[in-house]
């Protein structure tokens, strides 16, 4: 009999112009002073950063900012974010951006309550305490929008590593297609990329694996696979948008997780030395890491490759399921061979390096050797 | 495009002996004081009671009980609860059963913060505070433990109303689909009856609705009729049991109606006029009704009910699907028809009466005529 905990205290507030309320969920859980984070200088050339301030103003919050953070986030961002929030003296932390903002804003949140390096927390120690957390998702795809994870890069050690912890559910995630129709089509694809990874890595690693969660994977994986198409036709197509949006939380809320047991993310683990060594989207690296270890995998669990291929594809086989989702992968334009990575000789040598060092960090290194990575890269190569 | 705000801070505790533990999660929340709550003495006898009031003593959590609640649950029970609590000074209650069990509980739990009369909170009143609530399932069926409404009749004016409040969300609820295979035959395709019912409600009757959720409502149907057939046969498949109490959970935590519009509770609202005089399971009114209020609605909605057809039973055509349905009611053994639970003749009128009632406090009249609710009743009757 499978056993779980399942727990996530985040409140969605999904729909047009939420972002604009943004100062009142605020203001109903007693933040006076926050710190916003942010990527790019876009939101404020749009306008979206002008119309969240005034719903702060509003509510008399004060804020200091910080820009900069970049998709791949490094830890230095962070370190220099914990300074700011500690000056400051914020009470929360609000993330305008995607992923990455949001995860640097929970690393934020975790090193600004604690007297040591923040890294200590990517590397073993509890999070005990942390600033609360808010954050307006421009970008569909990690499900960081309600969960209590985060991934940040250790430039100085390339080391993409996460941090979690029960302080790091965001309290209050504004989802709004709107904001996130604007996307470039390639990040688009990273994305879909991105949710399918989060939804397959469990589905195919664990050795318990209930039914009714196999069929809400499946039903999430053909969400997205039918979203990304509408919406490669359509960008403004804001109910596929909704729905890719919604996809992506349910993807990696816990929800898809709950009676698993022996799930293993190592498609994140391979992948995230590709962005580390060579700064690939994150997406784009695990459409190319995939298929590649969906081969190399496909025999310790053929019976869930055969289920893949026939719920997903409606085709007989496992190899005919990793070919289809390879096909689809080529058809929408994002990348399957390291080849159009440009990734070979010296550089494959250190991702490899790379990954086999996060294989033994993350406990992974009795299936994960050197060669199996190497085998794994093999499969990608074209 | 769609709208929502979604929050469910329950946490669910889920497996095998997980009730031993509840002393220590009531802890966890500093209760002191709680008052248990259930319905018949096999808790006792199975030895459930002392197992968990084992754990109670251990954490130093005193109590005092009430059991004798009733499926289909009154308001002069809750009236009971309330006082005892308040003599106490419970600061939490712990529902040992299933569903009618727990909604007693919630409405114990806002009574006792109130210094008027609970069924205010049935018939508008906001619930502002209330005890703190933990439970343990012995059924799984009505999706109470991840939710925060409940259902009680008024034995006076034969009422069976709704309270709900974020207040009333457990803290802790246990599912261990362990102690749920003892439930009887009849309750179990009752019970499935209901998932079912909580599944369609939505589905059938928003007039948004978006993709992904009718996907994962899909899912979630299958996984009722999968599961079913299955405990049919071995009551003691413990994880058919587990999917099944998941799936009854996930039925009605929110997740399946976010972002919905327009969904109303028909089936329910005409089914609680059944309980409410003829005193029927819930599950077994329910299967009942849900088949001729398919046949009265479909040609409002017809492209959903085609949907339905193929994708739960791969059937073309609104009707087969109707049919199948009721074929596979009339297969695991739960009424179909209302000759099957003898109502007819003054008590039939009785109950449109009652139904008609609750379509005018629920705010259905438009739609829910005596008229409109007498053809409902009519295609069910053999």
């Amino acid at each position: 009999m499978y056993q779980f905990s399942f727990y996530n205290p985040t409140r969605i507030e999904f729909g047009a112009e939420k972002e604009k309320r943004m100062g009142e969920f605020m203001a109903q859980f007693g933040v006076c002073k926050t710190l916003i984070v942010y990527g790019s200088e876009r939101i404020k050339k749009s306008g979206l950063f002008d119309s969240v301030v005034a719903g702060l103003k509003e509510k008399g919050i004060e804020f200091v900012e910080m820009g900069g953070i970049k998709s791949n986030p490094v830890l230095s961002k962070v370190n220099e974010g914990i300074v700011l929030a500690k000056q400051f003296g914020a009470d929360s932390i609000l993330s305008i951006g995607g992923g990455s903002c949001l995860d640097s804003a929970k690393a934020i949140a975790a090193g600004t309550c604690y007297e040591g390096d923040v890294w200590d927390f990517f590397i073993g120690k509890k999070v005990e305490k942390a600033l609360a957390i808010f954050d307006i998702m421009t970008l569909a795809a990690t499900g960081s929008e309600m969960n209590s994870g985060g991934v940040v890069m250790n430039e100085q050690t390339l080391q993409k590593y996460s941090i979690k912890g029960t302080p790091l559910f965001p309290k209050v995630s504004v989802i709004n297609p709107q904001l996130q129709s604007t996307v470039s089509r390639d990040y688009l694809v990273y994305s879909a990329a991105d949710i399918i990874a989060h939804s397959i890595e469990g589905y195919f690693t664990a050795s318990i694996q209930p039914e009714i969660i196999n069929m809400q994977i499946e039903a999430n994986i053909k969400t997205v696979i039918k979203t990304t198409e509408i919406l490669l036709e359509n960008p403004h197509d804001l109910d596929a948008r909704g729905d890719f949006a919604w996809a992506a939380t349910m993807a990696l809320n816990g929800l898809t997780y709950v009676g698993t047991k022996g799930a293993s993310y190592p498609n994140h683990m391979i992948e995230h030395a590709m962005s580390a060594v060579c700064d690939v989207p994150h997406g784009a690296g695990l459409s190319v890491v995939m298929p590649a270890w969906m081969k190399w995998w496909k025999k310790r669990n053929l019976a869930q490759f055969e289920r893949f291929a026939r719920e997903i594809f409606g085709l007989q086989g496992a190899d005919a399921g990793i070919e289809a989702l390879k096909a689809w992968f080529d058809k929408i334009g994002t990348p399957t061979t390291l080849a159009q990575l440009k990734i070979e000789g010296k550089v494959l040598e250190q991702v490899i390096d790379n990954a086999t060092q996060n294989a033994l960090d993350w406990q992974m290194s009795d299936i994960y050797t050197r060669e199996a990575i190497a085998e794994v890269f093999a499969l990608a190569k074209n």
